[in-house]
Protein backbone atom coordinates (compact mmCIF):
# COMPACT_ATOMS: atom_id res chain seq x y z
CA UNK A 1 0.00 0.00 0.00
CA UNK A 2 1.02 3.68 -0.09
CA UNK A 3 0.73 6.69 1.55
CA UNK A 4 -1.07 9.59 -0.58
CA UNK A 5 -2.64 12.85 -0.47
CA UNK A 6 -6.37 13.53 -1.78
CA UNK A 7 -5.71 16.38 -3.99
CA UNK A 8 -8.61 16.71 -6.41
CA UNK A 9 -11.41 15.03 -7.70
CA UNK A 10 -12.53 13.78 -11.17
CA UNK A 11 -16.32 13.61 -13.13
CA UNK A 12 -17.28 11.51 -15.35
CA UNK A 13 -20.70 11.17 -16.35
CA UNK A 14 -20.30 8.53 -18.97
CA UNK A 15 -18.90 5.44 -17.47
CA UNK A 16 -19.08 1.65 -17.20
CA UNK A 17 -22.80 1.16 -15.11
CA UNK A 18 -21.20 -0.31 -11.78
CA UNK A 19 -18.93 2.70 -11.53
CA UNK A 20 -22.29 4.99 -10.73
CA UNK A 21 -22.32 6.53 -7.34
CA UNK A 22 -18.56 5.69 -6.81
CA UNK A 23 -16.43 9.08 -5.80
CA UNK A 24 -12.95 9.34 -7.92
CA UNK A 25 -10.52 11.26 -6.00
CA UNK A 26 -6.95 11.72 -7.07
CA UNK A 27 -4.53 11.16 -4.73
CA UNK A 28 -0.83 11.82 -5.20
CA UNK A 29 1.53 9.40 -3.53
CA UNK A 30 3.91 10.95 -0.77
CA UNK A 31 6.80 8.80 0.73
CA UNK A 32 9.03 9.73 3.55
CA UNK A 33 11.32 12.35 3.09
CA UNK A 34 15.04 10.61 1.93
CA UNK A 35 17.22 13.36 2.87
CA UNK A 36 16.51 13.08 6.93
CA UNK A 37 12.98 11.42 7.24
CA UNK A 38 11.58 14.19 9.40
CA UNK A 39 8.33 14.82 7.18
CA UNK A 40 6.37 13.17 4.06
CA UNK A 41 7.29 14.45 0.64
CA UNK A 42 5.04 14.70 -2.70
CA UNK A 43 6.16 12.27 -5.37
CA UNK A 44 4.49 14.63 -7.96
CA UNK A 45 2.36 11.61 -9.33
CA UNK A 46 -1.25 11.37 -9.70
CA UNK A 47 -3.20 8.04 -9.42
CA UNK A 48 -7.36 8.19 -9.23
CA UNK A 49 -8.69 6.13 -6.04
CA UNK A 50 -11.96 4.78 -5.03
CA UNK A 51 -13.08 6.17 -1.86
CA UNK A 52 -14.37 3.49 0.85
CA UNK A 53 -14.49 5.64 3.99
CA UNK A 54 -15.81 8.75 3.72
CA UNK A 55 -12.25 10.57 3.27
CA UNK A 56 -12.06 14.11 1.82
CA UNK A 57 -10.18 16.97 0.01
CA UNK A 58 -6.94 16.85 1.67
CA UNK A 59 -6.93 14.00 3.81
CA UNK A 60 -3.66 12.00 4.32
CA UNK A 61 -4.97 8.20 3.24
CA UNK A 62 -3.97 4.96 2.93
CA UNK A 63 -4.43 3.35 -0.66
CA UNK A 64 -4.22 -0.12 -1.85
CA UNK A 65 -3.31 -1.37 -5.33
CA UNK A 66 -3.87 -3.95 -7.77
CA UNK A 67 -6.72 -6.65 -7.18
CA UNK A 68 -6.70 -6.54 -3.88
CA UNK A 69 -8.61 -3.10 -4.36
CA UNK A 70 -11.74 -4.74 -4.82
CA UNK A 71 -11.41 -6.63 -1.36
CA UNK A 72 -13.66 -4.58 0.22
CA UNK A 73 -18.02 -4.82 0.73
CA UNK A 74 -18.06 -1.58 -1.59
CA UNK A 75 -15.70 -2.39 -4.35
CA UNK A 76 -15.53 -5.89 -4.99
CA UNK A 77 -16.89 -5.87 -8.31
CA UNK A 78 -15.85 -2.85 -9.12
CA UNK A 79 -13.68 -2.49 -12.51
CA UNK A 80 -10.62 -0.44 -10.31
CA UNK A 81 -7.40 -0.93 -9.56
CA UNK A 82 -6.35 1.45 -5.85
CA UNK A 83 -8.90 2.07 -3.53
CA UNK A 84 -8.36 4.16 -0.27
CA UNK A 85 -8.69 1.87 2.49
CA UNK A 86 -7.94 4.31 5.55
CA UNK A 87 -7.53 7.72 6.53
CA UNK A 88 -4.04 8.42 7.80
CA UNK A 89 -3.65 10.00 11.67
CA UNK A 90 0.01 9.51 12.63
CA UNK A 91 3.21 8.70 10.78
CA UNK A 92 5.99 7.56 12.81
CA UNK A 93 9.70 6.81 12.33
CA UNK A 94 11.34 5.14 14.68
CA UNK A 95 9.76 6.57 17.50
CA UNK A 96 9.59 10.37 16.06
CA UNK A 97 5.71 11.46 14.21
CA UNK A 98 6.48 12.87 11.34
CA UNK A 99 2.60 13.48 10.43
CA UNK A 100 -0.18 14.41 12.21
CA UNK A 101 -3.68 14.70 10.53
CA UNK A 102 -4.81 17.11 13.36
CA UNK A 103 -1.85 19.56 13.22
CA UNK A 104 -2.09 22.06 10.07
CA UNK B 1 -6.33 3.95 -12.35
CA UNK B 2 -5.17 6.51 -14.64
CA UNK B 3 -6.63 9.93 -16.31
CA UNK B 4 -4.91 9.56 -20.39
CA UNK B 5 -5.93 10.86 -23.45
CA UNK B 6 -6.82 9.01 -26.15
CA UNK B 7 -3.78 9.72 -29.02
CA UNK B 8 -4.43 6.81 -31.92
CA UNK B 9 -5.57 3.25 -32.27
CA UNK B 10 -4.00 0.02 -33.60
CA UNK B 11 -5.36 -2.41 -36.38
CA UNK B 12 -4.44 -5.93 -35.76
CA UNK B 13 -5.71 -8.77 -38.15
CA UNK B 14 -4.06 -12.20 -36.87
CA UNK B 15 -4.80 -11.75 -32.90
CA UNK B 16 -6.80 -14.04 -29.98
CA UNK B 17 -9.87 -15.11 -31.13
CA UNK B 18 -11.51 -13.28 -28.21
CA UNK B 19 -10.44 -9.95 -30.07
CA UNK B 20 -12.05 -9.80 -32.79
CA UNK B 21 -13.90 -7.38 -32.62
CA UNK B 22 -12.31 -5.02 -29.53
CA UNK B 23 -11.52 -1.82 -30.51
CA UNK B 24 -7.63 -1.04 -29.31
CA UNK B 25 -6.75 2.69 -28.97
CA UNK B 26 -3.13 4.15 -27.46
CA UNK B 27 -3.35 6.23 -24.59
CA UNK B 28 -1.12 8.66 -23.28
CA UNK B 29 -1.18 9.12 -19.16
CA UNK B 30 -1.45 12.50 -18.16
CA UNK B 31 -0.54 13.77 -14.40
CA UNK B 32 -1.59 16.97 -12.67
CA UNK B 33 1.27 19.61 -13.36
CA UNK B 34 3.40 19.62 -10.55
CA UNK B 35 5.02 22.53 -10.57
CA UNK B 36 1.86 24.68 -9.94
CA UNK B 37 -1.36 22.15 -10.30
CA UNK B 38 -3.04 23.86 -12.63
CA UNK B 39 -3.84 21.42 -15.17
CA UNK B 40 -2.93 17.97 -16.65
CA UNK B 41 0.30 17.47 -18.45
CA UNK B 42 1.62 14.49 -20.47
CA UNK B 43 4.07 11.60 -19.27
CA UNK B 44 4.84 10.91 -22.73
CA UNK B 45 4.01 6.87 -22.39
CA UNK B 46 1.89 4.77 -24.59
CA UNK B 47 -0.54 2.37 -23.16
CA UNK B 48 -2.96 -0.19 -25.28
CA UNK B 49 -6.00 -0.23 -24.10
CA UNK B 50 -9.09 -1.61 -24.82
CA UNK B 51 -12.59 0.77 -24.91
CA UNK B 52 -15.69 -0.34 -23.20
CA UNK B 53 -17.47 3.51 -23.29
CA UNK B 54 -17.81 4.41 -26.63
CA UNK B 55 -15.28 7.19 -26.27
CA UNK B 56 -13.27 8.32 -29.27
CA UNK B 57 -9.98 10.07 -30.60
CA UNK B 58 -9.18 13.18 -28.58
CA UNK B 59 -10.61 12.62 -25.44
CA UNK B 60 -9.68 12.37 -22.22
CA UNK B 61 -10.41 8.68 -20.20
CA UNK B 62 -10.39 6.98 -16.98
CA UNK B 63 -8.06 3.63 -17.40
CA UNK B 64 -8.11 0.59 -14.89
CA UNK B 65 -5.05 -1.80 -15.46
CA UNK B 66 -4.30 -5.22 -14.07
CA UNK B 67 -6.91 -7.91 -13.72
CA UNK B 68 -9.72 -5.27 -13.29
CA UNK B 69 -9.86 -4.15 -16.79
CA UNK B 70 -11.25 -7.48 -16.86
CA UNK B 71 -14.28 -6.79 -14.71
CA UNK B 72 -17.02 -5.26 -17.16
CA UNK B 73 -19.61 -6.83 -19.15
CA UNK B 74 -17.79 -6.18 -22.51
CA UNK B 75 -13.88 -7.72 -21.15
CA UNK B 76 -14.47 -10.02 -18.37
CA UNK B 77 -12.86 -13.03 -20.57
CA UNK B 78 -10.62 -10.98 -22.72
CA UNK B 79 -6.58 -11.25 -22.46
CA UNK B 80 -6.31 -7.68 -21.89
CA UNK B 81 -4.93 -5.51 -19.07
CA UNK B 82 -5.82 -1.86 -19.55
CA UNK B 83 -9.54 -0.95 -20.06
CA UNK B 84 -11.37 2.70 -19.95
CA UNK B 85 -13.95 2.47 -18.05
CA UNK B 86 -15.29 6.42 -18.02
CA UNK B 87 -14.99 9.54 -20.07
CA UNK B 88 -13.69 12.18 -18.35
CA UNK B 89 -15.68 15.40 -18.07
CA UNK B 90 -13.83 17.30 -15.31
CA UNK B 91 -10.68 17.32 -12.78
CA UNK B 92 -10.81 19.41 -9.99
CA UNK B 93 -7.80 19.84 -7.66
CA UNK B 94 -8.70 21.93 -4.73
CA UNK B 95 -11.49 23.44 -5.60
CA UNK B 96 -10.30 25.15 -8.82
CA UNK B 97 -11.46 23.16 -12.35
CA UNK B 98 -8.14 22.41 -14.04
CA UNK B 99 -10.36 20.57 -16.94
CA UNK B 100 -13.44 20.74 -18.46
CA UNK B 101 -14.04 18.07 -22.19
CA UNK B 102 -16.73 20.99 -23.46
CA UNK B 103 -13.63 23.64 -23.56
CA UNK B 104 -10.79 22.39 -26.44
CA UNK C 1 -1.25 -3.88 -22.79
CA UNK C 2 1.76 -2.23 -24.55
CA UNK C 3 3.33 -2.34 -28.18
CA UNK C 4 6.85 -4.10 -28.64
CA UNK C 5 8.66 -5.39 -31.25
CA UNK C 6 10.19 -9.23 -30.92
CA UNK C 7 14.36 -8.63 -31.15
CA UNK C 8 14.85 -12.61 -30.51
CA UNK C 9 14.18 -15.69 -28.48
CA UNK C 10 15.31 -17.85 -25.56
CA UNK C 11 16.35 -21.46 -25.39
CA UNK C 12 15.51 -23.20 -21.76
CA UNK C 13 15.72 -26.76 -21.84
CA UNK C 14 15.48 -27.04 -18.15
CA UNK C 15 11.94 -25.85 -17.14
CA UNK C 16 8.74 -25.96 -15.74
CA UNK C 17 7.07 -28.96 -17.13
CA UNK C 18 3.70 -26.82 -18.47
CA UNK C 19 6.43 -24.43 -20.46
CA UNK C 20 7.69 -27.96 -22.82
CA UNK C 21 6.94 -26.57 -26.14
CA UNK C 22 6.16 -23.04 -25.66
CA UNK C 23 7.88 -20.42 -27.83
CA UNK C 24 9.32 -17.56 -25.87
CA UNK C 25 10.57 -14.35 -27.28
CA UNK C 26 12.50 -11.47 -26.00
CA UNK C 27 10.38 -8.14 -26.66
CA UNK C 28 11.92 -4.80 -26.88
CA UNK C 29 8.24 -2.15 -25.74
CA UNK C 30 8.02 0.71 -28.40
CA UNK C 31 6.26 3.98 -27.43
CA UNK C 32 4.65 7.01 -29.58
CA UNK C 33 7.74 9.28 -30.28
CA UNK C 34 7.40 11.88 -27.87
CA UNK C 35 8.50 15.20 -29.52
CA UNK C 36 6.19 14.56 -32.59
CA UNK C 37 4.12 11.71 -32.33
CA UNK C 38 5.54 10.60 -36.12
CA UNK C 39 6.63 6.66 -35.05
CA UNK C 40 7.70 4.25 -32.85
CA UNK C 41 10.63 4.32 -30.79
CA UNK C 42 12.17 1.72 -28.78
CA UNK C 43 12.39 1.89 -24.86
CA UNK C 44 15.46 0.22 -24.07
CA UNK C 45 13.51 -2.35 -22.00
CA UNK C 46 13.47 -6.43 -22.27
CA UNK C 47 10.99 -8.77 -21.83
CA UNK C 48 10.26 -12.28 -22.16
CA UNK C 49 6.72 -13.33 -23.75
CA UNK C 50 5.15 -16.01 -24.68
CA UNK C 51 3.54 -16.24 -28.07
CA UNK C 52 0.14 -17.25 -28.90
CA UNK C 53 -0.44 -15.95 -32.09
CA UNK C 54 1.99 -17.19 -34.53
CA UNK C 55 4.81 -14.10 -34.56
CA UNK C 56 8.14 -14.18 -35.87
CA UNK C 57 11.62 -12.34 -35.35
CA UNK C 58 11.49 -8.60 -36.12
CA UNK C 59 7.24 -8.48 -36.16
CA UNK C 60 5.67 -5.34 -34.09
CA UNK C 61 3.00 -7.12 -31.54
CA UNK C 62 0.56 -6.39 -29.04
CA UNK C 63 1.54 -7.97 -25.37
CA UNK C 64 -0.55 -8.15 -22.60
CA UNK C 65 1.31 -8.54 -18.60
CA UNK C 66 0.07 -9.88 -15.25
CA UNK C 67 -2.58 -12.45 -14.51
CA UNK C 68 -4.42 -11.44 -18.32
CA UNK C 69 -1.70 -13.10 -20.14
CA UNK C 70 -3.35 -16.58 -18.81
CA UNK C 71 -6.39 -15.72 -20.37
CA UNK C 72 -6.03 -17.24 -23.54
CA UNK C 73 -6.46 -21.16 -24.65
CA UNK C 74 -2.80 -21.42 -25.02
CA UNK C 75 -2.30 -19.86 -21.90
CA UNK C 76 -4.35 -20.90 -19.03
CA UNK C 77 -2.42 -23.14 -16.69
CA UNK C 78 0.74 -21.96 -17.62
CA UNK C 79 3.25 -19.77 -15.04
CA UNK C 80 3.62 -16.88 -17.21
CA UNK C 81 3.31 -13.19 -17.13
CA UNK C 82 3.37 -11.86 -20.50
CA UNK C 83 1.98 -13.08 -24.15
CA UNK C 84 1.67 -11.87 -27.58
CA UNK C 85 -2.06 -11.60 -28.42
CA UNK C 86 -1.93 -9.78 -31.61
CA UNK C 87 0.02 -8.92 -34.57
CA UNK C 88 0.02 -4.88 -35.59
CA UNK C 89 -0.53 -4.04 -38.87
CA UNK C 90 -1.10 -0.41 -38.41
CA UNK C 91 -0.49 2.17 -35.38
CA UNK C 92 -2.83 5.66 -36.46
CA UNK C 93 -1.90 8.80 -34.27
CA UNK C 94 -4.89 11.22 -34.91
CA UNK C 95 -5.54 10.50 -38.58
CA UNK C 96 -2.02 9.82 -39.25
CA UNK C 97 -0.18 6.56 -39.66
CA UNK C 98 2.63 5.99 -38.11
CA UNK C 99 3.65 2.28 -38.41
CA UNK C 100 2.61 0.11 -41.30
CA UNK C 101 3.73 -3.62 -40.70
CA UNK C 102 3.83 -3.98 -45.03
CA UNK C 103 6.62 -1.38 -45.11
CA UNK C 104 10.49 -1.42 -44.32
CA UNK D 1 9.66 -10.32 -3.54
CA UNK D 2 12.09 -7.68 -1.64
CA UNK D 3 13.96 -7.05 1.28
CA UNK D 4 13.24 -3.93 3.08
CA UNK D 5 13.70 -2.40 6.39
CA UNK D 6 11.01 -1.40 8.74
CA UNK D 7 11.32 2.15 9.31
CA UNK D 8 8.08 3.47 10.84
CA UNK D 9 4.62 2.92 11.01
CA UNK D 10 1.33 4.31 10.28
CA UNK D 11 -1.46 5.08 12.52
CA UNK D 12 -4.84 4.83 10.95
CA UNK D 13 -8.69 4.78 12.99
CA UNK D 14 -10.78 4.97 10.56
CA UNK D 15 -10.14 2.18 8.03
CA UNK D 16 -11.53 -0.88 6.04
CA UNK D 17 -13.36 -3.05 8.63
CA UNK D 18 -11.13 -5.72 7.96
CA UNK D 19 -8.18 -3.86 8.51
CA UNK D 20 -8.43 -2.91 12.37
CA UNK D 21 -5.75 -4.49 14.53
CA UNK D 22 -3.35 -5.27 11.48
CA UNK D 23 -0.23 -3.97 12.52
CA UNK D 24 0.88 -1.10 9.48
CA UNK D 25 4.61 -0.66 9.12
CA UNK D 26 6.51 1.53 6.41
CA UNK D 27 9.14 -0.01 4.74
CA UNK D 28 11.62 0.97 3.20
CA UNK D 29 12.99 -1.23 -0.22
CA UNK D 30 16.49 -2.60 0.53
CA UNK D 31 19.31 -3.29 -2.85
CA UNK D 32 21.87 -4.97 -3.75
CA UNK D 33 24.72 -2.27 -3.62
CA UNK D 34 25.50 -1.74 -7.84
CA UNK D 35 29.07 -1.28 -7.21
CA UNK D 36 30.29 -3.95 -5.46
CA UNK D 37 27.72 -6.00 -4.08
CA UNK D 38 29.22 -5.44 -0.61
CA UNK D 39 26.17 -4.80 1.17
CA UNK D 40 22.49 -3.85 0.81
CA UNK D 41 21.48 0.29 -0.34
CA UNK D 42 18.51 2.09 0.95
CA UNK D 43 16.42 3.26 -2.22
CA UNK D 44 14.52 5.44 -0.74
CA UNK D 45 11.11 4.44 -1.89
CA UNK D 46 8.06 3.95 0.82
CA UNK D 47 5.31 0.97 1.19
CA UNK D 48 2.96 0.16 3.56
CA UNK D 49 2.87 -3.43 4.68
CA UNK D 50 1.05 -5.22 6.95
CA UNK D 51 3.13 -7.67 9.06
CA UNK D 52 2.41 -11.39 9.49
CA UNK D 53 5.20 -12.65 11.41
CA UNK D 54 5.76 -10.55 14.64
CA UNK D 55 8.49 -8.27 13.02
CA UNK D 56 9.90 -4.98 14.64
CA UNK D 57 11.15 -1.55 14.28
CA UNK D 58 14.51 -1.51 12.11
CA UNK D 59 14.54 -5.35 11.58
CA UNK D 60 14.92 -6.28 7.53
CA UNK D 61 12.21 -8.47 6.15
CA UNK D 62 11.19 -10.10 3.04
CA UNK D 63 8.38 -8.82 1.87
CA UNK D 64 5.47 -9.87 -1.07
CA UNK D 65 3.46 -7.41 -3.31
CA UNK D 66 0.30 -8.08 -5.19
CA UNK D 67 -2.67 -10.89 -4.65
CA UNK D 68 0.17 -13.20 -3.07
CA UNK D 69 -0.18 -11.36 -0.11
CA UNK D 70 -2.88 -12.45 0.45
CA UNK D 71 -2.38 -16.06 0.60
CA UNK D 72 -1.42 -16.07 4.10
CA UNK D 73 -3.68 -17.52 7.03
CA UNK D 74 -3.75 -13.51 8.75
CA UNK D 75 -3.96 -12.02 5.49
CA UNK D 76 -6.49 -13.97 3.20
CA UNK D 77 -9.64 -11.65 3.33
CA UNK D 78 -7.78 -8.33 3.39
CA UNK D 79 -7.64 -5.40 1.18
CA UNK D 80 -3.68 -5.15 1.08
CA UNK D 81 -0.82 -5.50 -1.69
CA UNK D 82 1.94 -5.90 0.30
CA UNK D 83 2.86 -8.01 3.52
CA UNK D 84 5.86 -9.34 4.93
CA UNK D 85 6.34 -13.04 5.03
CA UNK D 86 9.72 -13.57 6.52
CA UNK D 87 12.24 -11.91 8.85
CA UNK D 88 16.12 -11.63 6.82
CA UNK D 89 18.55 -13.34 9.15
CA UNK D 90 21.28 -13.06 6.26
CA UNK D 91 21.99 -12.61 2.47
CA UNK D 92 25.00 -14.07 0.99
CA UNK D 93 26.08 -13.08 -2.36
CA UNK D 94 27.95 -15.65 -3.91
CA UNK D 95 30.06 -16.99 -0.71
CA UNK D 96 30.32 -13.66 1.14
CA UNK D 97 28.09 -12.73 3.74
CA UNK D 98 26.57 -8.95 2.91
CA UNK D 99 24.43 -8.66 5.77
CA UNK D 100 23.40 -10.64 9.50
CA UNK D 101 20.80 -9.67 11.49
CA UNK D 102 22.58 -10.41 14.75
CA UNK D 103 25.38 -7.55 13.75
CA UNK D 104 24.84 -3.56 14.22
CA UNK E 1 8.65 -12.84 -17.70
CA UNK E 2 12.59 -10.97 -17.29
CA UNK E 3 15.96 -12.68 -17.65
CA UNK E 4 18.05 -12.46 -14.63
CA UNK E 5 21.04 -14.02 -12.84
CA UNK E 6 21.02 -15.44 -9.33
CA UNK E 7 23.61 -13.37 -7.27
CA UNK E 8 22.70 -14.77 -3.78
CA UNK E 9 20.21 -16.17 -1.40
CA UNK E 10 18.88 -14.94 1.63
CA UNK E 11 18.40 -17.20 4.88
CA UNK E 12 14.76 -16.07 7.04
CA UNK E 13 14.41 -18.11 9.71
CA UNK E 14 11.12 -16.35 11.10
CA UNK E 15 8.37 -16.84 8.19
CA UNK E 16 5.49 -17.67 6.95
CA UNK E 17 4.55 -21.34 7.49
CA UNK E 18 4.08 -22.33 3.86
CA UNK E 19 7.58 -21.37 3.34
CA UNK E 20 9.61 -23.31 5.24
CA UNK E 21 12.06 -24.97 2.81
CA UNK E 22 11.60 -23.21 -0.03
CA UNK E 23 14.87 -22.10 -1.54
CA UNK E 24 15.29 -17.56 -1.76
CA UNK E 25 17.83 -16.32 -3.89
CA UNK E 26 18.33 -12.97 -5.26
CA UNK E 27 18.23 -11.90 -8.88
CA UNK E 28 19.70 -8.96 -10.90
CA UNK E 29 17.47 -8.59 -13.94
CA UNK E 30 19.40 -8.56 -17.01
CA UNK E 31 18.58 -6.86 -20.66
CA UNK E 32 19.28 -6.96 -23.32
CA UNK E 33 22.30 -4.40 -24.42
CA UNK E 34 20.85 -1.24 -25.83
CA UNK E 35 23.68 -0.08 -27.72
CA UNK E 36 24.44 -2.51 -29.65
CA UNK E 37 22.25 -5.60 -28.41
CA UNK E 38 25.47 -7.86 -28.42
CA UNK E 39 25.25 -8.97 -24.56
CA UNK E 40 22.54 -8.84 -21.52
CA UNK E 41 23.79 -6.21 -19.38
CA UNK E 42 22.81 -6.09 -15.28
CA UNK E 43 20.44 -3.99 -14.41
CA UNK E 44 21.28 -3.21 -10.65
CA UNK E 45 18.02 -4.38 -9.46
CA UNK E 46 17.36 -7.07 -6.94
CA UNK E 47 14.44 -9.66 -6.52
CA UNK E 48 14.02 -12.12 -4.37
CA UNK E 49 12.60 -15.33 -6.05
CA UNK E 50 11.64 -18.59 -4.96
CA UNK E 51 13.14 -21.54 -7.41
CA UNK E 52 10.76 -23.99 -8.94
CA UNK E 53 13.87 -26.05 -11.23
CA UNK E 54 16.49 -26.40 -9.33
CA UNK E 55 19.24 -23.35 -10.49
CA UNK E 56 21.97 -22.46 -8.32
CA UNK E 57 24.40 -19.81 -8.18
CA UNK E 58 25.84 -17.35 -11.08
CA UNK E 59 23.35 -18.79 -13.43
CA UNK E 60 20.75 -17.11 -15.81
CA UNK E 61 17.04 -18.15 -15.15
CA UNK E 62 14.05 -16.99 -16.49
CA UNK E 63 11.68 -15.58 -13.71
CA UNK E 64 7.62 -15.35 -13.56
CA UNK E 65 6.39 -12.02 -11.75
CA UNK E 66 2.66 -11.65 -10.02
CA UNK E 67 -0.13 -14.11 -9.60
CA UNK E 68 1.49 -16.20 -12.11
CA UNK E 69 4.25 -16.69 -9.41
CA UNK E 70 1.90 -19.53 -7.99
CA UNK E 71 0.75 -21.63 -11.19
CA UNK E 72 3.50 -24.40 -10.72
CA UNK E 73 3.31 -27.38 -8.21
CA UNK E 74 5.88 -26.32 -5.70
CA UNK E 75 4.22 -22.83 -5.07
CA UNK E 76 0.29 -22.91 -5.72
CA UNK E 77 -0.18 -22.17 -2.23
CA UNK E 78 2.78 -19.54 -1.63
CA UNK E 79 2.65 -16.13 -0.58
CA UNK E 80 5.11 -15.07 -3.00
CA UNK E 81 5.18 -13.13 -6.08
CA UNK E 82 8.27 -14.19 -7.88
CA UNK E 83 9.52 -17.64 -8.85
CA UNK E 84 12.00 -19.39 -11.22
CA UNK E 85 10.47 -21.04 -13.80
CA UNK E 86 13.35 -21.84 -16.09
CA UNK E 87 16.74 -22.16 -16.89
CA UNK E 88 18.45 -20.38 -19.98
CA UNK E 89 20.42 -21.81 -22.00
CA UNK E 90 21.11 -19.55 -25.09
CA UNK E 91 19.95 -16.01 -25.86
CA UNK E 92 19.39 -14.94 -29.51
CA UNK E 93 19.06 -11.67 -30.82
CA UNK E 94 17.74 -11.85 -34.48
CA UNK E 95 20.04 -14.97 -35.56
CA UNK E 96 22.83 -13.95 -33.29
CA UNK E 97 23.54 -15.77 -29.84
CA UNK E 98 24.24 -13.60 -27.16
CA UNK E 99 24.19 -15.86 -24.47
CA UNK E 100 25.42 -19.43 -23.77
CA UNK E 101 25.05 -21.05 -19.97
CA UNK E 102 28.37 -23.06 -21.36
CA UNK E 103 30.60 -20.29 -22.11
CA UNK E 104 32.26 -18.45 -19.82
Amino acid sequence: MFIGRITGSIVSSQKVEAMVGQTLFIVEPLRVNEKDQSDLTPTGRSFVVVDTVGAGQGEVVLCVQGSSARFTKETKTLPIDAAIVGIVDQVHIGSTEIFNSTEK
